[in-house]
């Protein structure tokens, strides 16, 4: 059975389902809003954490683990934000089931194992951590606390989509505590920094950095900024943010610390995150109507090498030069597989690699080997060439560098060429419209303008790009007076 | 202020607490039952996922995600695993929180947002996988299915202790389909195995393998293989187990397989785990009054370096000579930690990182730098030797080694010596109480007896060792007669 991938063009969304599950991404679960992440996915997943891990760490932090749960009492500790969150927080009520008496063989909740006190399961983690840092922190000595936490975390949507929009999904949340507000500030942009430069050149997504306006805030900042990337269809996603909380968790859990001079401050604060939704920024990024595109730097298998042969005889002469060619590759630092099952012809193969998206393909056919050559397919261009074999291992280790900076230029020129300066609202409506994509246009900084342009187009102020031209202009919708334009878009 | 640890004579209990949390290992938190891993703990179970990913890639497993809920109606499918599990289940009831009509700024559960079915928190993934494999499976080309979890857990125990028993703890957890049953038992002895290896050759930790009774088996398993170790206390703990499914699963959620010969068949299952609770295992393993002790293949920090000087110009010149060493050492693939913080006294680091079991450290003052020598002391003895500079590399490289070796050893001999063959009840009772430690014992087989011994000792059979001698004897209880010496203890 082949698997047949909706095109692009035909629709969009339907094309980005089937390439999740047929390439072995993810799949839906029998839990409402919750993905099983299958194990292609999550082996790309592994590679975005391997990556990012070693980022945090060479900026000095360290990893730790705090509790699923989060008493009720501690969520409603910073009111801003259990309020953001109330919504759509998974609540457990009791810790036990029991025998149906009235139907054997099937459970009920035991009514009298209710708890005391419910708890929520963490849609982020903030005020547990909050909680506990209150008991690490007694003077400047324990500051900088530099803490990620690598986990799940769960949070009701209505409306969900695979990778993009889950019940239950995986990430990372960074949680910091500095001794004033110039470090956390400080901390916060290298964090976005370090999501930019992983977004850039593991992903081979180009982003625009900027910061939130107050009503896209993370709930319980005093700042929030993102990295905004541009999807094949002109709609935005946001692939990170990093928050500067200033001293509202330190003071609603009450930490404070003794400064050199002896006196007693709150702590600053700061939280970031990025999570399994970049699978699906990376998917948007770079598909196509054959399957899947991964960029060789997130690839858990860069090469795979499909011999063509007739009789076992054949494979045994190919396998021979196979097995010599992986070792080369290998010493470079290549990721390969070689897959010599006789349980599918090569044809089939080379569909199910194309549709994984695996960078490099190589073919060792017989006749080739009397050539001395074998044929080299490239999963970006799905161009092919016929490589002298003494030099593949050269060529592959360049052509994976020349796929991922190739990726991240394409992805760069279509970002340009979708980004459109707007100066009136009926321009702004028009280009929502025919040409979706980013759009720079003038705003008059206030919340109304904001929710009106929200309401009757969809499309949201993805952020104020960081280092932003000062112009002077009018606001598209208000025409009262604006210094810059900042960045819209219907996004994800 | 200098940190106590309760000496284990003392207080062994007590001890134990002491260094998981003066040593920064974990840390009790405001969730009932659950723990904070910190960060020095955190950097331990890192090491330990990355051995043993690594034993699980190499023999052919693949990683993947699965739901952290299940549903009521999938949990009670395999009745036998769902009856073992039903009294300590964390449930969800509610998927929202809502601002407190009497109480403004306090927040109550959403009655109205009531789940049609309550969602069980995962207390291991067999129902929640089988339903997925079911949608997975479909000939014998799609066996065997070899997946391992990476995930969070929740059973609701009563009484808890950091890392033995929490209401919370990390794991993997292996769940593989096979298409024959012979296949199946030999994944479940592999695995086994790998448990084994890892445990000896990586933990420092000597264990017994071998099969439970049916009355200690995992709810649901035909036959639950572990690995058993002894504590320095003479307790056992039970540290890694291994399940072999049978077809239960299968037929719990309907998923068969078409065989080469057209036929369908239920698949066969096996399913493994191992926890933080290896986290407690390593610490009562090694540790002493001084703190934990590492042993050098799971130590984050296998050297630290610690300057001893005079006023800014002695710092400069030992700094120097310890940069260069510590590339010469990770050049070597040693990890090093150089501390010169001049904000704690040398005495102060010294005392630091013996609590914290760092397997090596190096002091360099000025004095030795005129002899070109320097400081080496290793923590599993806190002996000291004075080593020419030009040998540290090749000097460290083997003490750790020897380390690795030695703390083996010695848990060998421990348990060696704390193993005793006893053939009468009264015997056993006295060793039980007097001597504690495994006992090796006749039992007529009956799980009557194995109860009876159970309430009036509190020592259970641990496992029947595999590969068991032969020897004819009579039951200690009952008087019966018996083929084999089984496996007693007292356990955590």
């Amino acid at each position: 059975m082949s698997k047949v991938i909706t095109s692009r063009e035909l629709d969009y969304s339907k094309w980005y389902n089937d390439i999740v599950v047929e390439a072995d991404m993810a799949d839906h679960s029998a839990v409402r809003g919750c993905m099983v992440i299958k194990p292609h996915g999550y082996a790309i997943w592994e590679k975005m954490q391997q990556a990012l891990d070693k980022m945090f760490k060479d900026t000095g932090h360290v990893n730790a683990y705090f509790p699923l749960f989060i008493p009720k009492s501690l969520f409603e500790a910073e009111e801003k934000n259990a309020e953001g969150f109330a919504k759509e927080c998974a609540v457990v009520t009791h810790y036990r089931l029991k025998t149906d008496p009235n139907n054997p063989g099937k459970l009920i909740v035991d009514p009298e194992a209710k708890l005391e006190e419910e708890l929520v399961v963490r849609p982020t983690s903030e005020a547990i951590i909050w909680n506990t840092y209150k008991g690490w922190i007694e003077s400047y000595r324990d500051l900088p606390l530099l803490i990620n936490q690598w986990a799940n975390v769960v949070r009701w949507e209505m409306r969900t989509r695979l990778f993009l929009r889950t019940a239950e999904f995986l990430w990372q949340e960074g949680h910091t505590a500095h001794a004033t507000k110039e470090e956390a500030l400080e901390e916060t942009k290298r964090m976005l920094d370090v999501y930019a430069n992983f977004a850039e050149n593991w992903m081979a997504m180009p982003v625009i950095k900027g910061v939130k306006t107050a009503s896209e805030r993370f709930a319980g900042a005093d700042d929030t900024y993102c990295i905004e990337a541009l999807m094949q269809d002109g709609k935005a996603l946001q692939a990170g943010t990093s928050h500067f909380l200033g001293q509202n968790f330190a003071k609603a859990f009450d930490v404070k610390f003794a400064t050199k001079e002896g006196k007693r401050e709150h702590v600053w604060a700061t939280s970031w995150g990025v999570s399994t939704r970049l699978m699906g920024a990376l998917i948007m990024s770079h598909s196509d109507n054959n399957g899947l595109v991964i960029p060789p730097r997130l690839a858990p298998t860069q090469v795979v090498m499909v011999p063509i042969y007739k009789g076992e005889d054949g494979l045994k002469k190919v396998s021979e030069v196979a097995h010599a060619l992986k070792e080369k590759l290998q010493a470079k630092n290549i990721s390969v597989k070689y897959d010599d099952r006789d349980s599918q012809r090569p044809g089939w193969k080379f569909a199910e690699y194309e549709l994984k998206g695996i960078p490099v393909r190589i073919a060792i056919g017989e006749r080739d080997l009397a050539n001395g050559t074998v044929e080299i397919a490239r999963r970006d261009l799905l161009s092919k060439e016929i490589i002298k074999l003494e030099y593949v291992d050269t060529y592959v280790a360049k052509l994976l560098e020349d796929i991922q900076s190739n990726l991240y230029n394409k992805a760069l020129e279509r970002t340009k060429c979708m980004t459109y300066k707007v100066d009136t609202y009926a321009d702004f409506k028009k280009t929502l419209d025919e040409k979706p994509g980013f759009i720079l246009a003038h705003w008059d900084g206030t919340a109304e303008t904001e929710e009106k342009i929200k309401e009757e187009t969809k499309a949201t102020i993805r952020c104020i790009p960081l280092n932003n031209e000062q112009e002077n202009g009018l606001c598209i919708y208000s025409g009262k007076h604006s210094t810059q334009r900042v960045l819209f878009a219907r996004a994800y």
